[in-house]
């Protein structure tokens, strides 16, 4: 659980973070997630605050914000919008998907700055993403755009956790690349994540590689869909994937070029995320800071 | 050249349409374009005009409309926007992509009525399409949003005129059908064509209607993509093939439903376009009529 306090132009003046308790139940993880809050905004001098934005793992309901993300099982239904409202009497307070929250952040203040069309996606554990077009955050019926993660890339490709099948999250995501090349022959060290891949990749591994290589022609495949679809200037990608750089961009690349090839789907620049773990927290703030282009709803 | 006077609620108080001359050069075209209109403003009265709004096959330039339709070989980057406003002094002149006008009239007046988040499809010679998200058209970076068309459905798929590979268009346009169904043995009537093979379907023939479950699989794994980048409440798919009724959108479900399985992609409602060829129009006077939600540009 992170939180920070942002300034009205974006910077972070406190952060920090600390790990969600295992196993915790309902009142535990609140507590939790207030002590980290109440660290930063007293290490920021507790400032008068224009509101709350939070970006929290699905499924929510949204915008009431019931939310039960999948990695944290002591939150089922749990009305995080509400309590915060209680707790924050007067204020703003405001939550949408934390891979929306990251696509905000790269359009406000990262690698989408300046543009108005903008995929933001975060390649890690799984596949997430958020939308901006014609400038506005798009929310979709139920606040659930920018699952570019879902997007077919192999309508015979394998079995994804959301049900379907041949899913980008299901071929790109961290764990899906590392039980694939183990399955190679990948022999990893301390621990087996999509970062640690993407690292033994830049260090020369060639099963580490060729996962590398899956990943980026799924990617692009998405990403070559999404502008033909939305007319995009840039694609950001962020997330533990996107360490490996060139191994991941490049087949990315000759992927999306293979598919995109009319005049206006070939403008689409795909970037690495500059933010980094800060763009959550950024992006989260702009749902209050900058309501008008980022915030839809009541 | 299809032309008519939609009056401000949608209803279409006259119209006419008539062939484009084939081989004819950029003036006489334009002359023939005049003509249908003067036809169908007398025909209506000459009553005050509010403005004019048309749909014309792409690609054009955007807003500014410098034409070019891949049908209409005489013109090719023709000014059709400078020309409409020489002609129509005073009054905003608005060109779309034909597609997106289908898009937006159904949004506006036809199956997509009432809601916020619609994609509406054109099933014929080619596969096009329009957005309309948070109630508003999206007309992406460069006016060319809503290529649903060219969204991949096979990465490994046949190749696509627009120069990739596996695009749902290279699948389910019409002629790409009547191909296929030609190569499995359909004999057609006295034309082939993608309307010709709906019926030919709807009558039995077993060719005709695997080129529909074709099709329709396509769709679904299209349209599955689609809800899961944007969230939508409703598809509505028109053009030639959707004549083939269940036999297009029986397969069509069964391959969405295996592909968008998340309780927000599964509220996805497609049907049946209703405004058949009266939708270019009414989109087209919705880009004056109704400005607010269609007409994004100057």
């Amino acid at each position: 659980m992170a939180a920070g306090v942002v300034l009205p132009g974006g910077r972070v003046a406190a952060h920090d973070r600390t790990p969600t308790p295992p196993g915790a139940d309902a009142e535990t993880l609140w507590r939790t997630l207030l002590a980290v809050v109440g660290k930063v905004t007293a290490e920021a001098g507790d400032p008068p605050l224009a509101g709350v934005g939070v970006g929290c793992g699905g499924p929510m309901t949204w915008p009431a914000a019931e939310v039960s993300p999948l990695n944290i099982p002591g939150w089922r239904g749990f009305p995080l919008r509400d309590r915060l409202r209680d707790r924050y009497p007067g204020l703003p307070v405001r939550v949408h998907n934390d891979a929306v929250c990251v696509a905000i952040g790269e359009h406000w203040r990262g690698a989408g700055r300046g543009h108005r069309d903008v995929l933001g996606m975060v390649v890690s554990t799984g596949v997430g993403g958020g939308l901006i077009l014609d400038g506005r955050l798009v929310d979709g019926a139920s606040g659930n755009a920018g699952h570019i993660g879902h997007v077919v890339v192999d309508p015979d490709g394998p079995p994804c956790a959301c049900g379907g099948r041949g899913c980008l999250e299901a071929i790109a995501r961290g764990p899906g690349l590392v039980a694939w090349a183990q399955g190679e022959g990948w022999r990893p060290g301390r621990s087996a994540t999509g970062a640690d891949l993407a690292d033994d990749a830049r260090r020369g591994d060639p099963v580490a590689a060729a996962a590398m290589r899956r990943a980026g022609h799924a990617l692009g495949v998405a990403i070559a869909s999404a502008t033909h679809l939305c007319d995009l200037e840039v694609a950001a990608v962020g997330g533990g994937l996107s360490q490996a750089g060139p191994l991941l961009f490049d087949p990315l690349e000759e992927a999306l070029r293979t598919h995109a090839r009319m005049h206006f789907a070939r403008q689409v620049a795909v970037v690495p995320a500059t933010l980094g773990q800060a763009a959550g927290l950024v992006g989260a703030a702009a749902l209050v800071h900058e309501a008008g282009a980022y915030w839809n709803a009541d």
